[in-house]
């Protein structure tokens, strides 16, 4: 198979399906062809953030060739998958503009950062069998994004607007735009808010694992119910940033660490609102400094669901043989 | 005796009587006979209230059933307390009023994903024989007053004042109110702020360990000492808040995790301030929000106490064998 | 040696030995002369200043031996640095002047209290061999500020200001003042702010490690150039604020936890620039509540490193060797 065929090809080729491989692992699916797949679609949606993207990836997974981390590990994509979030996220709130060539700097010192907290963590967290999932990237772009501040003179950025702020005027709420904010809640996950995108990146997921795919429209779905309860800023419903948190741990429970079954997957349904509503009430409290919650909600409600005793837990595939379902 | 008695009867038995622990542990006592006495105050108080508790304590003992929880420790009333916890602080900083019935919504959700947050965090905890305490409570009343925010349209709720935030005009300090806030303190451990049931909540604890008694009342006088110390709001002193916290405080040393001693004793006191101290420092921070503090410095606090090395470690008694005293 | 002759002297001459360690210890050294050079750099920049230290590490000190703590520990000075950091931030930040008496109440209870987190914080860390280091003095000179907060009648203080803060007029960037601050950077590791005392502690920490010496300057300037880059404000270059972490975060990989090479010093770097980034962020985000960030960035850097798997692991000395380089 692939792997065995690129153990003979140059380093050039290895990094580039290890990258793959990292831009796959967003999404949790571990697929260097829908790695491909949804770079075009980012590429697609904007060539700067396909850029970023592309350099978190690579200079995160040669970070980690370089401070020599567990090789099978850096084959499998995980030193990527943090460096390209930290990398995405920093060019969406940049408001400097696209092409800000400066915005390397950080993207590259954040990238190669995520891999020291990816192994710390990974260290921290592995005495109960716990993956470092995404808490590196979370915790990079926050102290980022406060490092530099909204009125940085070298690195501006905006705010984030809490889902709880108040509409500036009483506008109806559109149905249509809230389903389109569900497919859009998968594309989110790369930090992209457009249409077309967003279903090349659900399709890269199906491609992986049609189950997977099943789930991340459904924690879409469940994502965009809790904002409707919780009455979150329209903007919110519409853009799929009130899906993406839901889509996230409905996918990490009900598709990645845990092998399917019914019971399985009323706790991905359980996890999907459980993630949803921490992502509005720690979005709420961020906000209030400006600071956006990026996937800290389903990251620790994955983490949760991770350690729950009972019978969820026989569920449970040791992270040492997670891969596809 | 009655656990054998009742293990031939009806679920419906079985069930009260684990929920009548439940509501008993959360002042860290374990009888059913307290845990009647005390929700006969919480009714004596407000029915409103009572109902809620209820309903919360039964809420998050059958989600345990439900989710395959171990059945002692749901037999023990361990996944009772911190659903009634959260349930009746739900409905203390609701704005909506008595009988809002939409509210019971939050309070079977709430009640529920404490099981989720109390099996994970025993898991997570148990590495250094910790308990989850009241941890589940503290998170999930946190991040449900963040979701909802001050004027949702569907759930509001009072925002929380700060100890340290300045009296409106100088009023001469009341000595008789601020005694009478230190009877009150017990009862504030369930939310409610009315000296007769608060009498009969102290007498449930002496009915369960007169010691026990004794260090909820001591504790009390601690934290309301603190809060003079720190020249605290007014309201803060005679409503019982700033003595709540030094109480379970002073009560999980004294009375619960550790043999009694003189030195225990002396422990015990020292964790009373501590927590005091504590809470009102993280009252004042998550105040800034318009978060409470909820019992967040005394469970920390006592978790503190048991990782403690030295002296104190002689007396502490295994997590598993804790019973009464 | 000294260890051994002190042994059959009396009580209060082990005292002042194992004081001066812990005087050390806050600079990562570990050697009573450094303590006592240090102690008189301090005694000099602030006589009441070098009061409060004194007093605060003696009575941790103390507390360690009352509440039975390891005498191992005791002797090698681990139960002071915490508390003399106490005692030193708690006169910085009081806005009631020098020799207000009344601060030896929180003086005293803060550095007994830091005990008591060392203790617990050990435990807890000892799953994964890290040390507890100065996290109970950041834990506690959180708690204290937010416990008193700026108005308090009893014992005031100055809100700290975030680096990230806006002048209040365009002034230029003065280079001698900026150059100044790196050697200012060690000083403010005792957080003082006058050069000749910073001079002095650096010539301890050189009597300790010249190795360690280059470390601490070396870091203090990576700091100022990571505050350059973010443009702070001048007022945090010219003090030293901005380098100390960088220089915290520089000894502990380069001189303290790790044996040197080529390759340790490179990391060094790397937990130099982190720590410094860290600080801002964390500054600025507790700067928005008034609280300053102390060397929490610096603490969890280190904590990383030490967690840290691949090439700089095999450089790792066990906590339990961890002495002199």
């Amino acid at each position: 198979n692939l792997d065995k065929y690129i153990k003979d090809k140059s380093f050039v080729l290895q990094l580039a399906v290890w990258g793959l491989r990292g831009v796959a692992r967003v999404i949790l699916a571990n697929n260097p062809l829908s790695g491909a797949v949804i770079l075009a679609a980012l590429y697609w949606a904007s060539p700067w953030q396909g850029l970023l993207g592309t350099l978190g990836v690579l200079a995160s997974t040669l970070t980690a060739v370089i401070i020599g981390q567990d090789s099978a590990e850096v084959a499998g994509g995980l030193h990527g998958f943090n460096g390209m979030l930290v990398s995405l996220l920093m060019g969406v709130f940049s408001s400097a503009g696209d092409w800000y060539w400066w915005l390397l700097v950080p993207v590259f010192l954040g990238s190669a950062t995520s891999v020291f907290l990816f192994s710390g963590l990974t260290t921290l967290l592995d005495n109960w069998d716990l993956p470092a999932a995404v808490f590196p990237f979370n915790i990079i772009i926050v102290l980022y994004l406060l490092c530099t501040g909204t009125n940085n003179p070298y690195f501006p950025h905006n705010p984030a607007m809490p889902p709880g702020a108040l509409e500036p005027n009483n506008t109806e709420l559109i149905a249509v735009e809230v389903i389109r904010g569900i497919p859009l809640g998968v594309g989110q996950i790369y930090a992209t808010g457009a249409l077309g995108p967003s279903l090349l990146i659900l399709g890269a997921v199906v491609l992986y694992s049609p189950l997977m795919g099943i789930h991340a429209v459904l924690g879409s779905a469940v994502g965009t119910l809790a904002g409707l309860s919780m009455a979150v800023r329209h903007e919110s419903l519409y853009s799929g940033l009130s899906g993406f948190n839901g889509a996230l741990g409905c996918m990490a429970v009900g598709g990645l660490f845990f092998t399917f079954s019914w019971r399985t997957f009323l706790f991905a349904i359980a996890s999907a609102f459980l993630s949803a509503y921490s992502d509005i009430a720690l979005s709420n409290l961020l906000g209030t400094v400006g600071l956006p919650a990026c996937s800290w909600a389903a990251t620790l409600t994955a983490t949760l669901m991770l350690l729950l005793t009972g019978s969820l837990k026989e569920y449970r595939i040791p992270i040492g043989q997670v891969k596809a379902p």
